[in-house]
This record gives structure tokens, sequence and C-alpha cells, in this order.
């Protein structure tokens, strides 16, 4: 069984039920999620040996979220226990014309506190075949930061495949910050995913004319991207998720890989959303489930977007699905008939 | 007022809320349903003197499932008292791509349980104008079997109108097992009810070379299925439901009669699915009503068809609508404009 | 601050939840709501300074009322209490091609008995910019009808601008009394809403063979009727919302404005609908919070129409969306991307 | 098998869930229930023939009143259809010192505007065994009270037995109203039943000093009162329920029986209250089931008053518990030990 | 009417719903709540004219927070907008021997992060008969403490009545931190509210050897520290809640008053707990109340004991009970019957 | 850190929430348990390296019963996948004079069916401390009595203690297949675990006349069984709960332990009770963690005791707790204060 490891924070979700805006809400939904997070989740569904790292703070609600990991497999032996608070973040579910909305109240986390040597990344990596983060981790704070780093470093030593999934968040960080901090990261990055606006946003690479909000994606466009990543930092592959939202309750989805010889393109998927949160993250976990599983890199990509299709009708962050019932999708069966 | 009674199983029927997946459930919506206790309570709903013929086990359970039939104005007198269960299904409802899943617990039910003599067939029927059956009932054990044989052949002795619905279930029993034991049923049939798989699977009758997975049906196909039926065992009516699974959200739906002398095509409608579990009942309840109640032949398919239609819209097995709603649909007015 | 007054009744709305049907119901959804209420919250949340008038019964359920009205900023000063209850209205949701449908239980409430002189009107609309009201409030009963009268007349002689949205309610009243009622209001109207139906009803002002149950508007129709309207009453302005029911599930959605120079026409969206009670009072809102403030009649439709496309995705008769939210949907974005 | 009818009112009851205040309220529970319906669905649990009489308008939530009875067992082909409204209450759970709280919206509903005549009390009473109502039936209007006259005296005709409770509602008539009604339909009933205040509000029949506030109940004052009530009237026998409100959520009760030749008192039950509402309603049930099915007065007193502390213990105006549930406490065991 | 201002913070609180453990919930209740605006809530609802001061972020959860206060009636017209994070703090209740438990995640809120001089005091408290505040706010940081001197300063200097509540919370500061701002800030309180703890625990002024955790409280005790408190600071008036915990379930609750002539002992009251927090709030608002008005001291302490009696049957911080409420406990009616 | 094994059945449990009945109920809550799964989900809680043996089916039902006990730490590797269902029990939760009622559903359960040598003990055991069992698991069938005893016979090999708690079920086998099967485990038993009914119930051990029905627990008695036990089966200790049911919602509880050289009482709690299901199993986890870990008997008999005393106060099966809180009460903290 391969041994996958991913780096990062699980913040406590709240989300008004239904379509509730938060000012109807009195109750909240609860969840956890978070990038790498819901990648270990993703893959310890497809019955990887998998492990999440971060730090929680030594509570009930901290508590709640390794509770969370757990129920669906996760290891979370390597979680430390400590600090401030837990991150948190609100989400109200969107509907036709009207956004979803996210408010982020994740400053002063337990993990974006974690200081250069509080995790021991040699043993957590010791016979693993793949890491993984994204580019929230380090857009956290300088010590997320320098641990991611040492994270990767350590990685590239035991030879473990390094996967990174742009992930911008402007809330977190500017352009300028995101591209000095994620260039020093890129080096280890074997595997790289990003959506249509990262590449733009952190390294100032850019898909043409393409215009995402009128809803037309040029794929030239994102190849152009994918060669361009490839070129400045080395990567083995670059795949790319491409979204085109057509209201917040149907949007198109494919996705894109680019192996440095070939680029291949998903089948595209017209979804009615239940819940697009963790949909990159889930895309991510299935390219990663192929490719550490072996998979010729068309599969995988279709594997990546199967699973990702599946995570739009799931509630919360985690893509609670099989490994059957991506392929079962990826194999063409949208027809959605009852299995009984 | 006319009388019409239906013989089969009644199942308690556990289903997380909304689109929530088993594995994240700590509740899980309660209906109780069944293929024939569907037919009774839309029957009953459509002001008809309804009975529904079952036997469950005495406990609060058991009661349970009586209640849900009370309610909505079944008559339960006939049900017996016994046996070891009720018998329970999961559901899970899909969404888009994510089809929904039902997970069956209903081995060792009473029902399943029952023994040849334990129903008095002749007082039940005494009186009735209808009886209704489907091959769920038949498929539950030999002892089901061999009363629902009974029960038929009461009804032809005493002049009541026969309907079944082929509703083949590979769970329940191999296509040779239902060819056998079906085959032997249907000289007592009047009305025949399949949906596009049934007749293949139990009598190897097929629609030609439609593929139902790729959303394409031939009418000639049904057309040809439906006269085959009516050479093989003299049904004086044939009805075809004919679902187009879009996604699990999205449905096409329609029916077709065969008369023996001309065939009749519904309205077709698509149809955003709120739980499409019973739709295949309310059909055959709509086509009952029809023609019982003595509509032409088009008519009672229209009515049909728009009551199956509206059954997609309501949550639980049962089709909860009045015959002045199914009129309003089947007169063509499908704006859902509020009603006042 | 601009200062909008508006006077009519306000409502316990008893809904089952989801897609329920009445007779599966145990427990009801409660929200408050009805015309103008709607209008004063929709303005509050836009920022004004806004007044609800009306009279609730003295106990808990009348309060509840006042408070929904509070908690979004509307100022309830001016509501008398007594009376004998408070009007209900039962909702249902529909879904696809089942309609939604609303029960009234709202005879002898506190409001439909007010005498006239109960309301301090000069005192009420003293430093008002505008005051709105609906032709439900006169159609409560003749006390409603002639505080209303005298709300408009001290109005006009505060110079306050009236507007009015016809909202024609078959249950309330016969078309001869609305018209008669109408007739003698809308001489103190500046600004007039209907929908397709109300001229038509109320009035006798029809547009032309337009079929809105099969989902065709003319808009050469329409602009006749609000040419009509003006001719007949001599308003400044009519505006008329234009809606096709596709099914209970998806409408299309858009305004039309008359300034007596020029027509307006607003981008028309495709709606997948949370819930549209109250979508007409959205937009009489935003038509007025527009014109109150300043907007050039254009933009002051687009802002209405995008507002009350807005309302459909919320539940409950309030629209509670911010002037931002609103102007970046006028300005054109659907995309419905996630707000981080 | 013994055939009991009842008469009156059933209602729409509306509460917050759990100890939920009124002006929290976001949802609320519903059942249905009123007087003579709780009695109705007691004796149907118990086993007997039952059917309830009344009137509900008809629309959906008419239906729901309906088939709340039909689903637990009684009889309602008598219930006629038409009127304007069902008869509301809303219910507040109260907790420790915080008393619950009853708003009632019944005025106007479509019982309470029944007229002589409507009810073929011949047909209904033919060959009942018991009739029932409570003081709140003719407490709605003159038509009611009109028609409660009507059926004792096609009661007495046909030799059926008449219980009556008294049940004072002083939001519905005064005590002289009550006092001049009940008077005149006192001679009609066979069993009266009553609670500590009703006799002294409704004939101005008093229990000497005792103070039910302060929890103190002299048991020779309820003797008295029921010697001058069989004096007075020339009842075959007379229950009191004696509660002692110690808090909202503890309340010590009892019964006591006088047939004019012994009293009986029953055990007394210090209970933890989940739902007072309806407690007198199935003591009432309890003794009609115990005295017309044989049972010794004790014992039915004994059943009574066990059925009714159960009652506390359920949520809802109905009393869902079984004769051998009853028996169980009735004999003695107050343990509560799990039932496996 | 009275004009009372209260100053401090607001919070979100999440909990589990009923006796629900943290690791066992999927969804969180949500209230907001916080010392001084449960006070402010308690007077709005007596009709004060009642004004909260404070500083929530700019965005949804914090609207929610206005709102919440709002839909009660307190003026919301003086706070700001601004800073990082609305401070939250997760509930889980208790029961029997398992205590309540309280974890917070404050810090960083907008409130704590304020600077001197952002509150115009002079505007605020124009016109106030009194002002109200916690030892929690001076707690929250520097800012806050200086503001909360700013406050109290104006306060006097308009003769406005000051009153405080001691309310040392171990988790923001530690004792001498308490004892040296609470002192600066002490001179200008006119009334002192504390419970058995915070006198010792902030001043190190104790009531003898009573040990609360064993149930047993020495009057006399508490009588010393009022006394002693009066003698340090030259309040106006103590007043000293008293709590006996018996278990998460039940407790006993009493108040105490020393007007610096004669000491006032409340009635004891034995309650049966739905939700404890905020009772101590709604006690110094039931004072406030009381004073404000111009009862006599002994009346006021009643009327404060009798309030916060009842706040203990009551979800949620807020105490949502009205002075009639309140009087008829305060009068000795502690029965709990319903009231109809 | 200390390893315990503990093997048997865990079920799907549901219940109407609250204190529902089954007859009301249209949702249940869903937990899992089962008398061993129980006792690993406490150690797990209070850290032990905690596995649980059972089989399930290999669908989604099956694996939500693996995830809950995921959720809580407990080791899940030796869960075998197969057979027909997953067991399930119904469960109401009574109130006051009103019982909790279990219904089974359990019969063909995957662990009923089990074969002898399905489970490979000896490497289940390797390294094992601890290995605990109940009498239901024998009771389930033929196949799990000799698994259990295989299971047994491999602990007293590999030197792991063995825990037993009779747990006797009437539903599951009479008095002398249960004597027949215990009689030939207990030789393999070292610590032995019991309720005042079982030693009774299965091997016909009594404790004189005390009455539990009546609430009277005779000590000497219970000193007396436990004596027998030691004497017949050769115990290292015996330990029995005492519980006095006062009613559904107020029970007594303590524990006695004898360990052939002394007698233990506990501390006795009267519990105000949430959910007693389970609370046997929180003793006997209690018990397990003390004397693994080494405390003094008397101190594990508090431990036990006042964690099954908190085990009352949790809904569901598994008692949720950690040591620390145990701690708090056994050392005599009942006060229930909120902790912040």
């Amino acid at each position: 069984m391969k041994r996958v490891v991913t780096f990062g924070e699980i913040m406590l979700r709240l989300s008004p039920s239904g379509h509730g805006r938060f000012v109807q809400a009195d109750s909240f939904d609860v969840v956890y999620g978070g990038g790498e997070a819901n990648v270990a989740v993703s893959l310890a569904n497809y019955g990887l040996d998998t492990h999440f790292v971060t730090k929680v703070p030594d509570h009930e609600i901290g508590q709640c979220a390794v509770n969370s990991l757990r129920r669906y497999g996760v290891g979370t032996g390597f979680i430390l226990r400590g600090g401030e608070r837990l991150g948190i973040y609100f989400l109200e579910h969107g509907a036709s014309q009207r956004p979803s909305k996210v408010i982020y109240d994740r400053a002063h986390s337990a993990i974006s506190q974690v200081k250069p040597g509080e995790f021991h990344w040699h043993a957590i990596l010791e016979g693993a075949d793949w890491f993984h983060f994204t580019g929230i981790t380090p857009a956290l704070g300088k010590g997320p930061a320098t641990v991611t780093l040492e994270a990767v470093q350590t990685a590239k030593e035991l030879g473990v495949t390094v996967s990174a999934d742009l992930n911008y968040r402007k809330k977190l960080w500017s352009p300028e910050e995101a591209k000095q901090v994620m260039s020093s990261l890129m080096p280890y990055v074997d595997v790289l995913v990003a959506n249509e606006e990262d590449a733009d946003k952190v390294f100032g690479i850019t898909a043409g004319e393409s215009c995402v909000t009128e809803g037309k994606l040029s794929e030239a466009g994102y190849q152009e991207v994918a060669l361009q990543l490839v070129e400045r930092f080395g990567f083995k592959k670059v795949a790319i998720t491409l979204r085109e939202s057509l209201s917040a309750s149907v949007n198109n989805w494919s996705g894109l890989l680019y192996n440095t010889k070939k680029f291949f393109r998903s089948r595209k998927y017209e979804i009615q959303i239940v819940d697009r949160v963790g949909a990159g993250d889930s895309f991510a976990a299935g390219l990663i489930y192929g490719l550490v599983t072996g998979m010729p890199d068309g599969e995988a990509l279709e594997f990546a977007a199967a699973a990702s299709c599946l995570k739009h009708t799931i509630l919360g962050d985690f893509n609670l699905v099989s490994t059957k019932e991506v392929q079962t999708l990826a194999a063409g069966d949208q027809s959605g008939r009852v299995q009984r």
C-alpha cells in the first residue's frame, strides 16, 4: 500500500444549512477541512496509507478536527497539539446568480504559529511515497513557510515525490509575497496543480485572453501556461483545473495535464452543484492516486476529473467517494441511475 | 367507490437527509414504502377504497408501517401481525453525476416468511374491482410466490381485474427464477406494467438496440416489446415507462400504452428530481385509477404519466398528490406557477 | 439618509422545510412577511431610514413579527398593538412540474380591522421622502382601504413621493371591487409597479395576446399596457415585472420601465429558484431605492431587476442582500463564483 | 369491540421545539389536538372502534388534522369539510419556574361556525356505546352549543352512555355563559370529569379553602365537590383530576372517583414533565376505556390515572400509549427500567 | 423612558444542541452574547431605551451580532465596524454530574483591539441615566481597559449612574492584573455586582470559610464581603449572587443586596437548569431595572433574583422575559402552571 | 501504552430524538454501539491502544460502524468484512414513569454468522495486555460462542488478562443455554463484571431477597453473590454494578468490587439520565482502565463508578469522556459547575 503524507491547516467550517444566508442562521453545519487535509481524506478513502501533518490546539475543538480525519482513516499520529486556536472559516452556499461566500477567521491558528524544527520530517516522511502541500500553507506565515521548506527538502533527500497545488489566496498574502516564497519551494516539486487563475496570480504566467467570468476558456492558452510553468521550474507534470462558472448552481469542470511531452484534456462535466469547496483538492488527490498507483497519465487525469466532478455533489470539504465510484464515472456513465 | 387491493411488502426506509452520503449521516429520515404499498397510497389519495395486504412484525416498528398507510387512508384491516422483522432499505439520494444508492436489508422479513393459506383471499377480494401486485412480492421467497398465486387465482374466480408490475430486482432473484415464477403468474394478469429493462430481464424480450445509459430510447423498440408481451401472455393492456437518465438530478420521463389495438405515447416530462423512488409505482397507480374509473386508454396513460412526473418532486416512496393536481398537469400546465 | 415609509400587513408564514408537502410536515419553518414589510426590509438592508406601519396583536406572536423587522433594521415605532390575530399564510414549496401552493389564513387579522384615524399619518410621514403600499392593503377591508387613502392623501400634502404595487389577490376581492378602490387611490400615486397580470385584473388593461403559461411574453404588449396606465392615471413612471415560469424550479425574470418618455428593458435572468415569494416586492424595493437615491431610470431598473433576481435565491419573504451584491449582479457578473 | 364517538374541535398546534421561547423560534413543531380528539386517539390506541366528529376546512391543513387522527386509527368518516379556517394554538413549553404558555388563535374556525342540523347524529351514534364531549365545544359558539345538545339528546334516545369533561376555558366564555349552557347539557351526562378548578368556575361549586397554587389539596374538599355535583345533576359517576404544580418541570398528579356510593382515590404520581397538554383528556379516555370495557370503578380510576401519568411524558396532545403500558404502570411499576 | 448604555464585547456562541458533547456535534446552535450585551437585551425587553456599545468586524458575522441585538430592541447606533474578528466561545451543556464546558476563542477580537478615543463617550452618554460594564471588558486588553476608564469618567461628568459586575475571568487576566485595573475603575462605580468568587479573586476580599463546591454558603460571610467592598471603594450598593451547584442540572440561586444601611436577602430558587450562561448578567439587569425605575431596594433585589431565576430556563445568553413575567415570579408564584 | 482488545458485535442504533416515541418519529438519530465496542471506545478515549474485533457487511452501513470506532481512535484493522447484514436495534428514550424501550433486529448479522477459524487470534492478541468480551457475544450463536472460546484460550496461552461482563440478554438465549456456554468460558476469565440480575439469570446465583423494582438493594446480598462467583469459577476479581431505578429519568448508581480478600463499595451517584444505554460497558471499561494501568482496586472501582456515572449524561452507547473528567468526579466534585 502506497504511503502519502500531506501537510497544512485543517479548519473548522461553519455554514448555514441549505441555501441559508449568514444573517438568517441560527445554527451552523459543522465540518472540518483544509486543502491538504481534504487531499488526505480522499486518498485514505481510496485505500492508501495516508497521513496528515498539522498542529491543532489542545482542546476539544482541536480534537474534533483530528476525529474528522480519523473517521475516514487518515493517520493522525504526527499531529502536534498546542497553540492558541483552530482556524475557522464561515461558508455561505450560493444559488443561481448569488455566489457562495467565504469569511475567513483563520489568523493566529496553531498551525500558522509553528516554528521551524517542530516537526520531525525525517520520521514523518520515512517510507513515504508522496508528499503534498498547497500554496495555502506557506501563506499562513513565516513559520509555516519555513516548515514547508524543511518538509520538501527532507522529501527530496528521502526520494519522496512532491506535489503542490498553487492555490493562491489573496486574503493571506500579496502576489509579490506569494511569488517569492513559492519560487523557493518550486524546485522541490515534481507535480504541480493549479487552477485557471493561480499561475497568473503567483507567477505572472497568463493564459492569454481567455475570460473566465464570461465562461470562455481557451485551451491553447492553458497549454501555454503549462508549458511556461514547466520551463520555469522543471516540473515533471503540470495539471490545470478548468472551471466555467455558469452560475452558483451549475458549473462546467474539466482538467488538463501536461507531462512535458504531451497534453491531455479530460472529459468535461456539467455539474449541478451541491458543494464546490474542496473540488480542486479532490482533483489533486485523484491525480496523486492515479500517479502513485501507476496509472497512465491520461487515465490519471480522467480519474482526477471524475473524482472532482463527484466532489461537487458532496457536502463538506471532503470528497467521500470510493475508487469504484470514481472509475464508473471516469468510464463514462453519467446517467446517475439508482444503484440498487 | 371502486375498491382496489394490493399485496406485497412495506419496508422501513432510512435515508440521510438532503444530499448527504451514508458515511456522513448521524440521522436518517424515516418513511415507509414498497411497490404495492406505494400504489395503495396513491389510490387512497385519489379517493378509492383501497386496501393493502401484508404481514408486519407485532412491535412498534411494524405498527409505524401500518400507521404510515392509515395516515393516507389506506385500509389496513387485512394486515397480519407476526414474524421476525420488518424489511429495511437504506437510500442515499444522488445528485448530478453521483447516482442514488439503495442498500437492501430485507431478508427474513415477516412478509417473506408467509406460508400458503395465511391470507383469506376470498374475504379480502370479495367486492374488489382490482388487484395489484409487483414482481417483487413473488421474488421474496417461495411462500410469498405461492401466496401471490393464491391471490391472483382467487381474483380471477371473483372476476377482479389483475394488474402486475414486473419490477425485476436482481438482488432478490436471478432472471431464470424470475422467468419461471412470473410466467406462472402472468396468465392471471390483465394489465401489465414494466419499465425499459424488466421485460428483457424477466422474459428475455428486448427493445431492440436502444441504449438507455446514453439516454436514447427507440419508441419502435418499445412497441415491439409490448407486442411480444401481449402475444406471449395475452394481456389486455401493456404499459411501459420510459426513463432517460440525464443525471441523478434531471430525467426525462414518459409512458407508453398498448391495448392490443393501438399504441399511445404520453407527453414527455423533463423533471428536476427530488426523489425518484416509487415513480414506477405512481405510474401504475395512475394507470389503475384511470382504467378502473373508466377513462379512455389515452387519457389514463396521460394521467399515469402526469401522476408519476409529480412523484419525482415528492420525498418518500408515496406519491402524495390529488387527482386535481394530476389532472392539471396532464392537461398541459407545466408552468409551476404559485397556486394561491 | 433618505426616509421611506411603507404600510400594510405582515403575516406569519409557515412552510414545510425543503420540498416537503403540507401533508408530510411535522414542523413548519417560520418567517414573517408581507408585501410592504418585504419592501421595508429591502430598503433597510440598503441603508435607508425605513419604517413599516401596521397593527399587530399584543402577544408574543405579534411581537415576533415586529422583531423580524427590527432584526434587519426596519423602524417599528409606528406599529400599533391590538386586535384579534396575526394573519397567517401557509406556503408549500413546489419543484419542477409541481407548483408552490399558498393557503391564506389571514381573515380577521389586526391590520384588516383597523379603523380610520388610528394612524397618525402626519407624524408618520413627516420628513419622509417616499411612501409605498400595495394593492393588498386596501383589499384587506374597508378600514384598511380608507386608512390607505388617508395615508396617500397625507403623503401628497407633505410632498412625499408615492409608489404602489398593484398586486392583485383574487382571494381578497373581486376585480370589480379592486378596480373601484384602486382607482380612487391611483391619483395619488407617482410610481406604479405591476406584474404581467395585475393591470388586466384590476383595470382591464391587457397586454395583447401574450400567453404567460406558455412562457411567451410580447414586449410590445407590455409597453402598450404601460402606456395605457400612464394615460389613464398620470403616473410618472410605470414598471412591470415579467416572469416566464418554465417550471417551479426555473423561471426567467426581467423588468420593464416606462417613464412617460422612454421604455427601458432590463437584463433577463434565468433563475434556479430557492424561494420566489416576495420577488415582486424586492423589485419594487430595488426600484424605489434606485429612484429615491437618484439613479438614472435605466440604472434603477437594472438595480431592481438584479435585486429581485437575487431574491429568488433566498428563503423567506425578505430579500436579504446588500447594495453591493445587487450592483455586482446588475453590472453583469452572473458567474456565481465563490467570494472569498 | 366497543364503539365510542367524541365530538369537538381539532386544532393545529404550533410550538417552538424543546424549551425555546416564541420569540426565539424559527420553526414550530406541528401536531394536531383538541380535547375530544385527544380522547378519541387514546381510545383508538386502546383498540376501541373510535370515531371523532368535527368540521375542518376543505384544504390541506384541514386534511393534515384528519390524517393525524387516521394515523392512529381514529375513524374520520363523519368529519365534515368546509368553513373558513382550522383553529390554531401556539404552545411554548415552560421549564422550572417559567410556566408554559398558550396563545389561542381559534376564533372563526370551521367547527365554531357549524349550524344546527349539519351533523346526522342518528347515523353517527347508531350502534355506539359511548359519547364524549368537553365544555370546550359548547363554548365555541351558539352553533356548536346547539349541536352538542342535539348530540347528547340523540345519545340518550339511542341509549348511548354520555360523558363530559367540564374543561372551563376563560378565553372562550364567562362563568355565567358557561353555567347556563353547561347546565342545559348536564342532564344528559352520565359520567362527569373535571379538574380542581372547573366545578368552581362553571357551577360555583368549590372545594373548600384548598389553595392549588401553593400545592396543597384537601381531599375532603374534593369529595364534597363531587357530592354536590352528583346532587345537583344526578351523574352516575364523577371523576376529578388533582394536579399539584411544583414547577413547570415537576407535578404531582392523581385522580378521584365518586360513584354515588363510594370514593376512590388513585395512586399519586410525581412526574417529570415532557408535555402536560392533554393530560386531562388522557385521564378521561382512560376512565372511559375502563368503564366501557367493564373494569370495576377503582380499577378504571387507576387505569385513568396511570394513563394520564404517562401522557405527561409524551410530546403532543395525543397520549400514544398501549393498554399494556398503562396496565404495567397501574400495577405499580414506576421504575422506568429499560424494556428490552 | 429611562436610557441605559452598556459597553463590552459580544461574541458568537457555538454549542452542540441539547446535551451533545463537542466531539459529537455536526452542527452548532448559534446565538450571540456577552456580559454587557446580555444586560442590554434584558433592559430593552423591560422597555427601557437601551444602547449597547462595542466594535464588530465589518462582515456578515459581525452584522449577525448586531442583528441579534436589534431584534430585541437594543439600540446599535453607536457600534463601530472594523477590526479583525468577532470573538467566539464554544459552549457544551452539561447534565447531572457532568459540568458545562466553555472554550474561549476570543483573542484578537475587534473590541479587544480598540484604541483610546475611538468611542465618542460624550455623545454616547448624553442623556443617559445609567452606564454598565463588567470586569470582562477591561480584561480584554489595554485598549478596552483605557476606553472603559474614558467611559466611566465621562459618565461621572455627566451625572450618569455607573454599575459594574466584577465578573472575574481567569483565562483573560491574573488576579494581580485584575486588581490593579479594576481598582482604578471602582471609584467611578455606584453599584457593584459580584458573585461568590469575584471579590476574592479580584480584590482578595473573602467570604470566610464557606465552601461553594460543597454547596454550603454562609450568609454572614457574604455580608462581610459586601461590607468590605463598600468600605474599600465607597459603593452606594453592593449586590452578590449566590449559587449552590447541586449538579449541572439543578442549582439553588439567590441574591443579596447591601445598601450601606441594610442587608436584603432574596427568595431562594431551586432551579432545573436549561441554560445557566448569562444568569449573572440577568441579575445585574434586573437590579438596574429595579433601581433606575425607582423600586425600593428590597423589591429591586427580588426583581433581580426572579429575573435571573427565569434566565436559567432560557436557551442562549439573553434573558428573554418581560417585566410582567418577572413580577409574577417575584410575587411568589413558582407553580409553573400553564398560562392560557 | 497498554494494549486492549475487545470482541463482539457493533450494531446500528436508531432512536427517535429527544423523548419521542417510535410511532411519532419521522427521523431516527443514528449512532453505533454494542457492549464490547463501547468498552473499546472508552479505553481509546482514555488513551490506550485499543482494538475492536468483529465482522461487518461489506457495504456503506458496515463502513459507518467502522468509522464510528475510528473516529474515537479505536483500532479497526482486525475487523472482517462480509456477511449479510449489520445488526440493528431501535431505542426509544423513556421519561419519568415511562420506560425506555429497545427493539432488537440483530438476527442474521455478519458477526452472528462467523465460523470458527475466521479470526487469527494469535496475531490479534500478540502483545495485548487485556482481552474483554461480554455474554452477548457467545449468545449470538454457535459460531460466535466457539470463536469466543478460541479467543479466550489464545489469550490464556499468550498471558493476556481476560475480563468478561455477564450481560445476560433474554431475547438471545435461555438461562439454560447461557449457563452451559458461559460456564465453559468462565475458567479463562480473570475479572468478571455483572449487574444485579446477571448472576442469577446465568448461574442461578442470587442476591438474597433484595427487590430491584422497588429500589432496595441489600449490600450483603451482593457480597454473597460475589463470593459465590469467586468460589465457583476462581475469578481474581468480581465487580457488580448496582442500579436503583427511581424512574426513567433518575437512577441511583454505584459499584462493588471483591478481590477475593476485600470488598469495596463505590460512592453512590444520583443521576439525572440523558442516556443510560452502555452504562454497564462504561463501568467495565473504567475498571479495565484502572486495573490495567495499575490503580489500587478501590481506586479502580471509583474510577469505574465515576466513568459510568458520566456515561448516563451522554447520548449514544459510547462514553465520550476523558480520564481527567472521570478523575475529577471520582475525586468528589459533583457540583457540575461550568468549566471555563
